[in-house]
């Protein structure tokens, strides 16, 4: 996508109406329970109901087709030995995500969802019969040396985002999750962080998939020497992405944008996913609107950026996988937040048939 | 329950086989991802096999029996003012939990499970097809001027427990959860839980179902000056939950033990639920190797009963309801690590076919 298609995207994104979140909120609290005593499966159901169009009245909104958007892109910066795994392992995961083999692939089975995957940059050529190819090229450049990609080709990958999100609400789905697929991420992960949030390379570096004490050392200096080169503008994100960012998390922050743009609900998952979300909200805060949080990723950045999109997971699992893994979970509860919504009897519904119960004013206790 | 019984009861409990743990970490620890990156999904995983008799190669074991088990009960101690809600609500709510209507009713039925309500000391006379009666009396007595209920009492109510879960096992469920129904049971739990620890009233209470200022500094002093009165034995459970309990703690501790006794895992709803599983696993710390803890209740107490039982809950959820509502999104995490450990592919299985795949090594990053 051009620039000026960016710009006219986010100037037409638009918040939920508060009309709805008010008229959702309104019938839990006549649910019979204590008021918010189910928390955010509360919040979970009224959020959804506001940005769905569905009558809140007929308490019948489902999400009956749900989708796990999978990013796979290679990395430049695994050159400089910041990750614990062989780069060919993006290639051979993106393969066996579509056979249903990984963590992700099998989560989403367990829990009804569908798995798109896209490759976006994979260093390798593909060709499996359920892959997108939208390869912008093989493998971003290493940060260490140069910018990871032009400004231009960020832009097209967060174009590629946009139109997967546009196609999922074309193609009828209720709710979409984004993850992603690529050796050395979390480093470029980080590095994204630390730019938008200003923050120093430890404060949000993690081990990633097991590195060693000084494997981990060398990923800290990498990210903060890129930044000291390549200085990116903050407050430009397409400027922290083509500068040390990759083609997937450019293309997880379309999908965001694109799904705020659809009014389409979507679950960030761990690490990566996160700071594609705050990607996304720095360069328009209405798309968090749209996003909901599965959970607290054990990789230390994570808690960063979920602070800054003020947004409160509701899963605790010390999962580090990716993937995507964590959407399928979040999917599942969603699905207990609309049961509690379309199913619980209201404080009315709730006064019982008197004949099963002998009055009891009269006894001792009252 | 007689003393002896209970005694038989536990003197025969033992842990799962540790080498059963062994092998199911060992198949986790093969599959094609980063070693535990899937977190708790793993320990749930491989407690879940070690705990059943399932052959672990098979990786076929299944959740296909869940039952949430909840006992109703209401406690004297109602009469000092320390609920939000009228005592009646007792009897309406265990009757519309039977009819589908709450909170719990609902969940349990998005995610599978049978509900079973047992009257353990309801303050009302209930007549429905599918309640069970095991009404030890018609509420307890009032814990601020005598015993909440006597000795024999309490062992009783335990009894009732422990049967609830055997009868669980006979009847083929493969995994249970337990929740109750008791205007003033946070006072009870409280109460339970500040003898057991040693603590002060201040620290283990909550402000319940929504309480105002005073009436929360109220139900501290009641607490407060019941345990002074009673001076429970903190070494001794049954002393504790006869003193300062209701029946249907006693009772929900008997599940545990039951659970324990017949290799059942047993899913930990919220806070009254935690003081339970507490008191069960002071009788024998063994029980709790059959336990999962769910979610962190918004009430207080919860954080200190937990960090005894050193269990790490998965859900985040802000839920303070109790009726079991925790115990059914459980059951769902607990059918995403089963799913993981049957499904997912080992290291070898990943290896791609090569025909998707062009090789990579002679290529420039490399």
């Amino acid at each position: 996508m051009t620039e000026s298609e960016l710009q006219e995207l986010l100037l037409a994104l638009v918040p939920p109406e508060e009309s709805r979140l008010l008229l959702a909120r309104k019938h839990l609290d006549t649910l019979a329970h204590p008021p918010y005593s189910l928390g955010k499966l509360e919040d979970i159901a009224a959020r959804l109901y506001a940005i769905s169009d569905y009558p809140i009245r007929e308490r019948k909104l489902l999400l009956q087709n749900r989708r796990v958007i999978v990013m796979a892109a290679d990395n430049g910066v695994f050159a400089e030995g910041v990750a614990a795994t062989p780069q060919r392992v993006t290639a051979d995961q993106t393969i066996n995500m579509l056979e249903g083999k990984t963590g992700v692939a099998v989560l989403a089975a367990q829990y009804g969802a569908d798995l798109q995957v896209i490759d976006v940059g994979v260093n390798a050529e593909l060709h499996h019969p359920k892959l997108i190819d939208r390869k912008i090229r093989r493998s971003t450049s290493n940060l260490a040396r140069e910018r990871a990609m032009t400004r231009e080709e960020a832009l097209q990958a967060v174009g590629v985002g946009v139109e997967a999100a546009r196609t999922a609400k074309a193609e009828g789905y209720n709710v979409i999750g984004v993850g992603e697929m690529g050796i050395a991420n979390t480093t470029t992960a980080s590095a994204v962080l630390a730019c938008l949030c200003g923050q120093a390379a430890t404060e949000v570096t993690g081990r990633g998939a097991g590195l060693t004490d000084e494997a981990y050392q060398k990923k800290i200096n990498v990210i903060a020497d890129a930044i000291d080169l390549h200085k990116p503008n903050k407050n430009d994100p397409i400027d922290v992405l083509s500068c040390v960012g990759g083609f997937d998390i450019a293309a997880m922050t379309g999908v965001y944008l694109g799904a705020a743009a659809e009014k389409l609900p979507i679950v960030i998952d761990g690490f990566i996913s996160v700071v594609a979300a705050l990607c996304a909200a720095r360069l328009s805060s209405t798309a968090v609107c749209y996003m909901f949080a599965s959970h607290v990723s054990f990789e230390r950045g994570y808690h960063v950026a979920i602070k800054e999109l003020s947004l409160s997971p509701c899963l605790n699992m010390d999962m580090r996988l990716g993937e995507g893994s964590g959407c399928p979970l979040m999917f599942s509860l969603m699905d207990g937040a609309l049961a509690i919504f379309n199913n619980m009897a209201t404080f009315e519904q709730a006064a019982i048939d008197t004949h099963y119960l002998e009055p009891i004013k009269t006894k001792s206790a009252y």
